[in-house]
C-alpha cells in the first residue's frame, strides 16, 4: 500500500491552500483531471450551476433548491481577526470550486463534486463573529431576537458565530460539499447545530409553483419575487460593510401534525385565511389575488377572521416585509409520538429590527396558527455581500 | 370554526375503512375531487408512477428512487392473527392509493399525495410477525444474523416485527406517505427505529449509472440486473407462502470518513480492487469488465490483492449472490467528530442462509474495507409477494 503517485488525499486542505501555489496547483490538477474522466461527468440536470461570484451571495435570490442544510458553528477561543480572514479565504475557495462542479482542494472524493445540481454555499456571521472581527461593526439588530410568548426555545437549536447554508437539488451534492466545508472549518470552530431541510424534488412540480408545507398549505404566496425592485428593497442592505448583503432570521418551528389533523378543513382554512387546495384567499379568486379584508359573511362577521394568519401578517407599513425561503424538516419521532416535523423558517431582510420584528410581534400577539406551531430554535445572522474573483466572502469586514 | 361541510379530517382512517363503504366512498371522493383541482396537479416527472399490484412487491426490482426511509415496528402485545390481517388490509389500501398519486383514506393533506414521484411502499415481516401469524410458517433463516467479528451493533438499530420501506424520487412524497402509514400503524405497533437514506436525485445523473457511496466508490457494479433470469433466480423465493417474495437483510454500516480520508488513493483502490474514478478492476478495462484475479505485478504479487473487497466477495458457487439496493445516510455528527455517515445496506435474496450468509462470512474473515466500515445495526425480514386487486400484502400468510 505504498503510494504510487502523488495524490491530494492525506494532505490537509489548509496546508495546501496556505502553503503556496505549487502544491496547490498540482493537487487541483490531479483531482480535476481524474475527475473529469469519470462517467458521472455525463450528468443531466445535475450539471446546472448557480454563479458564485457577484454583488450578492447566491442561495438567497436563487430559486430554492430541493435540499438545504444549515450548519451553525461556535468559533474556537483563540481565533482572532486574522484567523477569521484565513477561515473565510479557505471557505470561499471551497465554495467557488464546489458550486461550479469542481472538487475542493485536496478533495478526497473528487468524483462526488462533479454534479453541482445548482449547489449554492452561503455564509452568515453571528454577533460573536462580527464582534471578533471589528467590535464597532456589529449592526444593532445583530443579536438574539427578544423572547416571544409563543417560543419554547431549546438552546441546542439557537444562535451561533458562523452559519453555512448548503443547498442543492441533489442530496449527495449537499452531503459532499458540507463535508469538505466542515473539514476546513474544524481548526477554527466547532459545530453547534445542523438542521437539514427539504422541499419538492427538482422537476417533480412546476419550478415556480409555491411550495406546500407539511400542513398541506401553500406557503410563500406573498413572497417578493426575486428580480423585482420590491425584492431588492426588501432584501439587500445598504449599510456599511453589509452593503449588498442582508440578514437571516432562522427559526426552527415545530408543527404539531397530531393536533392539526384533529382540525377539520374549514377550521384549517380559517386559521390561515386561504383555501388549502388552491391557496386562494377565503374571499375568493386565485392564489395570487388580493384578499378582501373588509368582506363579511351573512351574519356580519369578517370572512377572513381577525385571528387569521394572513390578516395578522399583513402591515400597512410597506417596510414591514420579509423574504421567506423555508424548508420542511421531518426527523425521527420520539417513540411516543407519530411525528417530529416542522419548518426551518428562513427569512431574509435588509434589517431585522424594521422588517421582521414588527411582523413577528403582531403574529406573537394573535395568530391562530400559533395553536399548532411552536418555535423551538432561533438564530440571527448578518449575511455579507458576495465577492469578486480574487476577493473572499466577508472581505468588506475583514480585508 | 363549526365545520361547514363533511370532511375526512378528524375521522380516523381505521374507522373509515373498517366502518363500511358509505363513509369510505364519501371521504375519498371529497379528498380526491378537491385535490385534483390543485395547481400541484400540473406536476412534471413527479407524476411518474410505479405499479402497486403484481406478482412481486414494488420497491425491489424497481430502479432505485432517490430517497428511501425504512421504518421498523414492534407489534403491540394484544395484536393477534386477526389483528395482523386488519393491519395489512389497511396498509395495503394506503399503499395502493398513495403509490398511484391518490390520497389515502381520510388523508388530512390530500394535496401532498398528488406527486407520486415513483413512490413504492414495500412491506416486510420479522420473525415475531410471522410467528404470531402462523408459528409453522417461519422460514429457518428468518432470525437475527449470527454475530460477526466486525459487528458493533447498537440494539437501537436492530430487528423489528414489521418493516415498511417507503421510497420515492421526492422527499415530500416520502414524508407524507410515511405519515399516513405511521398513523394507521399506531393502533397495532410502535415505531422501533427509522433510517432515512438518499442517493443521487432523479435526473441528476444518467438513470442507469452505478451509484457512488460516500467513500466515492462506484457501488453495485456486479449487481444482478432486474429483468434478467439471473435477477429472478437470485431474488425471488419459491417457498410456500413466500413464493414470489424474497428476504431483506438491512444493515446499518457506519463508514469512517475521517480515517478513510487519511488513506491515499492507491490504498483506497487496493482495498476495493477497483479504480475510484471509473470503477474498472485494477487489472484494467472498464467498470463492467471481468477482473483478472490471476494477474500479478512485476514482482509477482496479485494485482487484485488477497484482501481486496471484490476478491473476497466473489464466490465460485453461483448460488452465493445477492441483490443490493443500498442508500447513503449522513446524519448530524456528535460534536466531537466531523461526520456521522454511512450506508443503509439493503440486500434482497431468495434465501438468507444460502446466499447472504456465506458471502458475509467470507467478508467478515478478511476484507480490507472492514478497516473503515462498522456494522452498527442489523435486521432480517421476509418480504411477502405482491398481491392482486382485492387481495392484500401478506394474504398468502394471513388469508
Amino acid at each position: 500500500m505504498t503510494p504510487q503517485r502523488p495524490e491530494p488525499a492525506g494532505l490537509t486542505r489548509r496546508g495546501l491552500f496556505l502553503g503556496g501555489a505549487a502544491g496547490l496547483g498540482a493537487a487541483a490538477a490531479v483531482g480535476i483531471d481524474r475527475a473529469l474522466s469519470s462517467p458521472a461527468g455525463e450528468a443531466e440536470h445535475g450539471s446546472a450551476v448557480e454563479p458564485f461570484y457577484g454583488t450578492h451571495q447566491s442561495g438567497i435570490a436563487t430559486r430554492p433548491q430541493a435540499f438545504a442544510s444549515f450548519y451553525s458553528f461556535d468559533l474556537l477561543p483563540d481565533v482572532d481577526r486574522d484567523g477569521l480572514r484565513k477561515l473565510m479565504v479557505i471557505l470561499t475557495d471551497d465554495a467557488a470550486r464546489l458550486t461550479q462542479g469542481r472538487p475542493a482542494l485536496a478533495d478526497s472524493e473528487p468524483e462526488l463534486a462533479l454534479i453541482p445540481a445548482r449547489l449554492t454555499i452561503t455564509f452568515g456571521f453571528g454577533p460573536g463573529f462580527v464582534r471578533r472581527a471589528d467590535a464597532d461593526a456589529v449592526p444593532a439588530w445583530l443579536a438574539p431576537l427578544p423572547a416571544f410568548t409563543i417560543d419554547d426555545l431549546d438552546p441546542a437549536w439557537n444562535d451561533g458565530d458562523l452559519l453555512i447554508q448548503v443547498a442543492a437539488d441533489d442530496p449527495v451534492t449537499v452531503s459532499h460539499a458540507a463535508r469538505m466545508l466542515l473539514k476546513d472549518t474544524g481548526s477554527f470552530a466547532t459545530l453547534r447545530w445542523l438542521q437539514t431541510g427539504f422541499r419538492r424534488a427538482a422537476g417533480s412540480k412546476p419550478a415556480n409553483a409555491t411550495m406546500r408545507n407539511l400542513f398541506g398549505q401553500l406557503d410563500g404566496t406573498v413572497n417578493p419575487e426575486p428580480g423585482t425592485a420590491e425584492f431588492d428593497s426588501v432584501v439587500w442592505s445598504d449599510e456599511g460593510w453589509l452593503s449588498g448583503g442582508t440578514s437571516l432570521v432562522l427559526r426552527r418551528i415545530r408543527m404539531d401534525l397530531e393536533t392539526w389533523d384533529q382540525l377539520d378543513r374549514p377550521g384549517r382554512e380559517q386559521s390561515i385565511g386561504r383555501t388549502q387546495d388552491t391557496g386562494a384567499p377565503l374571499t375568493g379568486g386565485e392564489e395570487h389575488d388580493e384578499p378582501d379584508f373588509e368582506a363579511v359573511n351573512a351574519v356580519g362577521f369578517p370572512i377572513i377572521a381577525d385571528y387569521a394568519h394572513i390578516r395578522r401578517a399583513r402591515s400597512d407599513n410597506p417596510e414591514e416585509k420579509i423574504f421567506r425561503r423555508p424548508y420542511n424538516y421531518d426527523d425521527a419521532p420520539p417513540s411516543s409520538t407519530v411525528s417530529n416535523a416542522g419548518q426551518i423558517f428562513a427569512s431574509f431582510q435588509a434589517r431585522v429590527d424594521r422588517q421582521y420584528l414588527p411582523l413577528q410581534k403582531r403574529l406573537d400577539e394573535l395568530d391562530l396558527l400559533n395553536e399548532w406551531t411552536v418555535p423551538i430554535g432561533s438564530a440571527v445572522f448578518a449575511i455579507p455581500p458576495g465577492c469578486s474573483e480574487g476577493g473572499f466572502i466577508g472581505d468588506t469586514l475583514l480585508a
